[in-house]
């Protein structure tokens, strides 16, 4: 079964707001074995958008498309599929009740282009919007399938997991499976070429490299009549790639450095804290992001003037004067300070020049410097990396993470 | 002129990456006034991604891909596009040389695939690549014109800016050229009721609302025969739009609520402190986001657990006990606090709960108090947000900016 993808929307089509939808869905359609064979992005334009639909339909056997539902003139989506399927819109009463309900519960006035959201292609099964206004629907005709979702992000991916799901995966019959090992401090051709064989001679599975620019993965994808049997196979050749990368890999699918080390500290009962200057929270940031971060995190301080890393963090005056803010020795201090004034086991200091200015011959934009403070010992790794500021900041970020990680480990 | 985007690449098809390139080329055709007809992305295929370029081919008169440029077997850009328009690939001496520095210079090892990078279709026009090892290249081919770009949005960005742009702006006759105005704290169906008449008797410059589930953007685009043209177009459509909504309306473009506070911060002389409880350094991270955060910027503490809001920021142990830890008491003594200790003219904290557990039937998920410390004054502001665990840190990040800048603007 082949499927395409078609988002709807100027916004997206003029490069106004990232196709996040597109992602998403893919990996839905991915996991239920349905064959993708293209996304496509359109303007909200009536004859373009005709003009992708029928192409579509002639191609594939599923369409489905994101947008273009909403109130406005410019939402034309289920205009342009009843167009081209030939088929008249019709009012959905339960909708319009929905659509009611929805502005009642909220306070807020309904107005007539509301209205026009609860009109659909004849014949079409409805999909409810618990999270916005715009339902969604599916259409079935002469053995193909158009499914209109919603364009904001969560409501299509609440209307997809509530129904859509389901709904396709009834329709499929091959499964496909996929794993990804997440790896950091090495980099993709270096990647391939430890495990250049292995990538070679697979064909189910198959081992895909991907790189974003910080991080490597790798994606381990089976084809198989259920779950169980793609598991099983993704094992073995999961297992080779151990031996020779294990080192590099710290998680798997949608674990992060940050859930990873989290994960760790949790179990062996092990508290942190930060001193961000140049990463400015960034690395706690990421670790409050996780469910249940106060397992192990107790707090940071970002000391981002010097006043700061004086007052707050107990760095000598004189370290400042004679070493500078960006140093080993500031680092060391920072980290150990962390440590003990918030009283955790573990303390990790960030302290570099992000750029855009800065810069000195001697330490470089790019110049960064990491403490790690336990027991009675403290480290410092120096870095020196290259980018734009935001760049330094998040390849600290991670570099922090990973220096946590593989200290943690040492010690397990 | 007609342009269309092919994104190469089956990471992006399979949804493993989010595909941005598209997302920024689509903005930079926009400001070159050239008709972006349609997106596609298709996997690293030969058949399918040839009957992509044919399509196209047939339709616009500028393909621009990206991706499918790199090393390894998978990346058949160039092998696809000659073989479409019946040429032959071609080594380019100058290309190989470039390489072979790339990789002396970081003192790796060239290997063999990376040999194949220096090959192009013949009579191609090559773009150099300065930040990674894969060259682009644009063909002109029977009024056709295809340009190659390397996947990695760093490197795509750099060539499309040092040669691509100056390339297409000599194609192009008429330009569009656009403002954004940014708007935090109302809804997009509200902006839209409020200028409904501009919207719809506006022809050029046109006026769009696009909404990213946090905030409103209004894009006005005018077509002119020069930028000065279109921006007095889009001038006089703008003092209209604020006289109606000038309240929401925080920025215009690139400017981000972070960036406007920092600005008007320094520009007033001063200096603010967070005191981050839930949003964990997000509030913080934005603002070192910005290049010269120092400006206003001294520093925070994120003080997650109670103890370290009891430690670090004299939150009473009594107001914990009694309030709890997400209350207006303990938001308050944040506030008051991180303004002392760090020594700023203005002090903001947050406290709250973000989900996924924690809620009580009193104080649900979502409940979040915003502490603003000023003078000898203290505000707290209350919300209930709905969302995830970092939609609430989102929001609540987001309405801290803009306390603070409704603050600002009533004391300027």
């Amino acid at each position: 079964m082949r499927a395409e993808i078609i988002n709807v929307g100027t916004e997206i089509l003029l490069g106004n707001i990232i196709n996040t939808n597109s992602a998403y869905l893919s990996r839905k359609l991915a996991e239920l074995g349905i064959n993708l064979y293209k996304q496509t992005v359109v303007g909200d334009n009536m004859e373009r958008l005709m003009t992708s639909l029928s192409d579509a339909l002639n191609s594939v056997d599923i369409i489905i498309t994101t947008g273009g539902l909403g109130p406005t003139q410019d939402d034309i989506t289920k205009e342009a599929v009843a167009k081209c399927l030939n088929k008249k819109l019709v009012l959905d009463n339960e909708s319009m009740q929905q659509i009611e309900n929805f502005f009642m519960s909220r306070n807020k006035n309904m107005n007539e282009y509301n209205r026009k959201q609860a009109y659909f292609p004849e014949d079409s099964i409805i999909l409810e919007n618990t999270v916005g206004t715009a339902p969604g629907c599916i259409i079935e005709s002469k053995e193909k399938t158009i499914i209109l979702l919603p364009g904001p992000p969560n409501e299509m991916k609440e209307m997809f997991e509530k129904n859509v799901f389901d709904y396709l995966n009834k329709k499929s019959e091959q499964i496909i499976h996929s794993r990804f090992l997440r790896l950091f401090g090495i980099g993709e051709s270096d990647v391939v070429k430890i495990i250049e064989d292995l990538i070679e001679e697979q064909d189910n599975p198959t081992i895909a490299p991907y790189a974003d620019g910080y991080q490597v993965s790798l994606r381990i994808t089976a084809r198989a009549k259920d779950k169980t049997d793609a598991i099983s196979l993704i094992n073995m050749i999961e297992e080779k790639i151990q031996k020779r990368l294990g080192e590099y890999i710290y998680g798997r699918d949608y674990e992060t450095l940050e859930s990873v080390v989290l994960d760790v500290l949790a179990s062996m009962n092990k508290t942190i804290a930060f001193a961000e200057s140049c990463t400015g929270g960034m690395i706690s940031s990421r670790i409050v992001s996780i469910p249940g971060a106060s397992r192990a995190f107790v707090g940071s301080v970002i000391a981002y003037s010097n006043e700061i890393k004086i007052r707050e963090l107990n760095t000598q005056k004189k370290t400042l004067r004679k070493y500078g803010a960006v140093s080993e020795k500031t680092a060391k201090e920072m980290a150990i300070d962390i440590r003990k004034s918030f009283d955790s086991d573990i303390g990790i200091s960030t302290t570099g020049i992000a750029g855009p200015t800065g810069g000195t011959p001697e330490k470089p934009i790019g110049t960064v410097y990491i403490g790690l403070s336990y027991d009675n010992k403290v480290e410092v790794f120096h870095f020196h990396f290259k980018g734009d500021r935001n760049r330094i900041r998040k390849l600290t970020t991670f570099h922090a993470l990973n220096i946590l990680r593989k200290y943690l480990s040492s010690i397990s």
